[in-house]
């Protein structure tokens, strides 16, 4: 070892020192945002808000430090001397990366935000509950304008968009102009489908879904899903809340939660599914580099390309009902001849367009997406009044779902992301949906048949081909680099329409066109 | 309002924000530790132990920085233009007190320490389960070793001795001298009376509780036996554990723990009640002022006066279960005669010498710790060389108990308090049985008699009592004048004598002597 590299090494490890302190900081945060959602008694509200704050100062204020960006700049001055393979380069550009964002934001704008953003979401719970924008108008216009204000000091990238300044915290490397051409491109072929499977006259029913099941087999069901597909309890938990949702910054400890509902299976069923594909990548990253870019997720397009792969791969896939269907009758002690393998698969194919995004199929499901991304930009860079947003929204959705919004509630209130100050987040879902049908046919030209593996109940290959090629790399590449590497190409759509009419049209007794 | 006063007010801002920094660090380490031991998974642990420790460190170093030094004697100059009645007084006395304490320490013994009593529980826990006293000898002699040097920076009190310097952090006030009088008044008459029960022709059997009550119905009136004590479900939780146990550094979430046995219908039971009396001094300190002694519980010998006042006042009182065993036998829906009031009761006041302390019944209790007390002041002072303890511990049981230990395992390494550097703390379990005594002697005077009260299931009238005269004064009053206050008198003997006494005797068909 030569004196400079021993340099780095010991730079390195200084460095290290600190992010571990930080990613420490923020598992505690974690910890209590997750039992503040699951366990916490309803008056514990007011002091943990106060826990949640300071925890999240302390953070902030050691990843602003100047003693950090000394470290920081200490290791890239020292990086020339590391061999062209060592991986530490990339987590150190990831790390300048992020730590140039943050300090951009001035200290002011951070607590302005945090403040009003607990300000609207509350809010929002309250005009949602009473259907009640007009209550909600002024939050979410603060909400906006501090959203501005954040692109403003990030600064607009070159050649880029007031949204892309945004984007950035979510996608790396995403861009409103990539996101437009993908939903050029989703939007009329996914509104043709979903028109066409809609007027199917065979088109699949609902009823084996339906069927009650008692919430104690319907929990007994999910754990066994969700070992069977890989997710490791003695590294993770099942817990029930009112909004499903995954809680982990390290790979020993990742919760995952879902809701029952007695009289529809695939509530519960398929959530846990979904959540399991987020649980899976974090119990995937690698544990010993917690805290460094190596050991944290690559962004929330890979993280979702993760929960929607198992949800809607695995989980809808023919093979899957194979598997889960006796188990299903077991739990249940079922003799419902609609618990059967075909009619359940047949129920998870249904499309219909719907009010609410959470709850829609495969093939509208973007379309819900496109919706908000459109009216997101719309109100960021100021071309649509706050108060005009429900009726945009409504139109929207009477022309790209075909259906009428009847109620707030369940038009323009329906997300929380916004009141949340999530502003450049929705498109990751389509990001997700891309990757996830890419990285399937990927998988699928190295391992063959995997519908009838998941028939035998065999995930853990599909799970080995996904810890290889993503969990494993951690935030060490791009997300726009982990898709080409572990797919052969940059992402696209072609993948995921491909899936979506080649298991659709035959489901609803239509021909490829 | 003087200017000086205006001062004062403007240093104490100052002052309870730091502390309410401090506040909420504690808080969050306390959900992280009550996680651990209630849903964290197996695998967990590591990272928790790395978190728990960070917390810790941020929380020492905020209270002994200079700052807060500063703020304090900025307070105490002031503190003379306070009203007389101010007993912001009393908590600078007190906070006072501490930092002087924790400033004496230094950072290489506290971190050692925690070091070494974390490896010491872990070795303990091993050496327990294998029976293994000779593994766990080494790291009991460090632990001591450790004490002493804790001792030797706190310093040994004036006209005290070195435990005394030890027991302050527990039980500020006390000393060996005052509880080798108490105990020495105690063991010769609860020996005594232990002999004669014992001897009894009509000793109580305990049938009542093996008969089997499954978890569930257990569970359930283990819920419905907390709310009727007062224990508040919207500011705190019931939960299962190995050990059962009461987390809480807010009034606003107190959580409690317990276990569960089919066989023993008592295990529950009564570790459920000793936790809620926990849980309802936790809800009843003053929730605003957290943080400061006004909102924290005045010592672990108050803490415990209150679990043993529920438990065994209230919880094995002939009025407990003419309330309690309708609803034994609805959950249960049990139709079994020994579920009935009487047979309950006596089973509650069975007393047979055992070699568990945290199972032992009301009489022998305090023998148990006294045996700790003795062989615990040997041992700091190196009196008693740390291989000689089984044969110790063995012998003092005989003679103390009458019992014979059969493996260490039930000896000498059943507790942790040792390995965990628990040191100068079990005669606070005593101290509680005397101070509950003395207070439902005090309570009986001005509310009549309780008793029937609780056969009606009116709990609400003895907990207003213990809220007024105990929880709202926090750690404003010292352990010591919070009992005089209360009670009229010092803690002393005679009122837990005359307790065991009156109900003991009666009930083992003996007359009082």
């Amino acid at each position: 070892m030569t004196p400079s590299t021993d340099s780095f090494e010991r730079a390195w490890v200084r460095l290290t020192a600190r992010l571990r302190e930080i990613h420490l900081l923020d598992a505690a945060q974690d910890l209590l945002a997750w039992d503040r959602e699951v366990y916490m008694p309803a008056r514990g509200i007011a002091q943990r808000a106060e826990a949640l704050a300071l925890l999240a100062r302390l953070s902030h204020e050691r990843f602003v430090a100047p003693a950090l960006a000394d470290e920081l700049g200490t290791c890239h001055a020292l990086a020339d001397t590391l061999a062209p393979e060592d991986t530490r380069r990339d987590e150190l550009r990831e790390l300048a990366r992020r730590h140039a964002r943050r300090q951009k934001l001035p200290v002011s704008l951070v607590a302005e935000a945090a403040h009003v953003e607990a300000m609207a979401q509350s809010a929002w719970a309250t005009a949602r509950a009473a259907n009640d924008f007009a209550s909600f108008a002024p939050w979410l216009a603060r909400v906006f304008e501090l959203a501005r204000a954040k692109a403003a000091a990030f600064g607009k990238p070159r050649d880029g968009e007031l949204w892309d300044a945004l984007v950035e915290d979510y996608e790396p490397g995403a861009s409103a102009r990539q996101l437009r051409a993908l939903f050029g491109e989703l939007v009329p072929r996914q509104s043709a489908l979903v028109r066409r499977l809609v007027a199917a006259e065979r088109r699949p029913d609902d009823a084996a879904r339906r069927v009650a099941v008692p919430l104690a087999a319907q929990e007994a069901l999910a754990r066994e899903v969700a070992s069977a597909l890989g997710f490791d309890f003695e590294r993770g938990r099942l817990d029930r809340s009112a909004h499903p949702f995954t809680s982990g910054t390290h790979a020993d400890d990742v919760r995952i939660t879902t809701r029952y509902s007695e009289s529809d299976l695939f509530d519960a069923l398929y959530s846990t599914i979904h959540e399991v594909g987020h649980g899976l990548y974090e119990q995937g990253l690698p544990a010993a580099r917690a805290g460094m870019p190596a050991g944290q997720a690559a962004s929330l397009g890979i993280h979702e390309s993760q929960s929607r792969l198992w949800e809607n791969h695995v989980g809808r896939s023919r093979g899957f009902w194979d598997w889960c269907a006796p188990r299903l009758r077991h739990h249940a002690g079922s003799r419902d001849a609609r618990h059967d393998a075909v009619a359940l698969a047949r129920a998870a194919w249904r499309v219909q367009p719907s009010l609410i995004r959470v709850d829609a199929d495969e093939a509208t499901y973007d379309l819900h997406v496109a919706v908000r991304f459109s009216i997101e930009v719309e109100l960021l860079e100021g071309r649509l009044p706050i108060d005009a947003l429900p009726t945009r929204w409504n139109a929207a959705y009477r022309e790209i779902l075909g259906v009428e919004v009847q109620d707030d509630r369940r038009g323009c209130l329906q997300d929380v992301h916004w009141s949340a100050g999530l502003i450049g987040y929705f498109p990751t879902y389509t990001l997700g949906n891309l990757a996830a049908a890419q990285l399937m046919v990927a998988a699928r030209r190295e391992l063959g048949d995997l519908d009838s593996a998941f028939g035998r109940g065999e995930f853990r290959p599909l799970l080995e081909w996904l810890r290889r090629h993503i969990h494993a790399h951690g935030a060490v590449r791009s997300p726009q680099r982990l898709i080409r590497d572990a797919t052969g190409a940059p992402l696209g759509t072609a993948a995921f329409l491909e899936h979506l009419e080649s298991r659709l049209l035959p489901a609803h007794g239509l021909a490829r066109t």
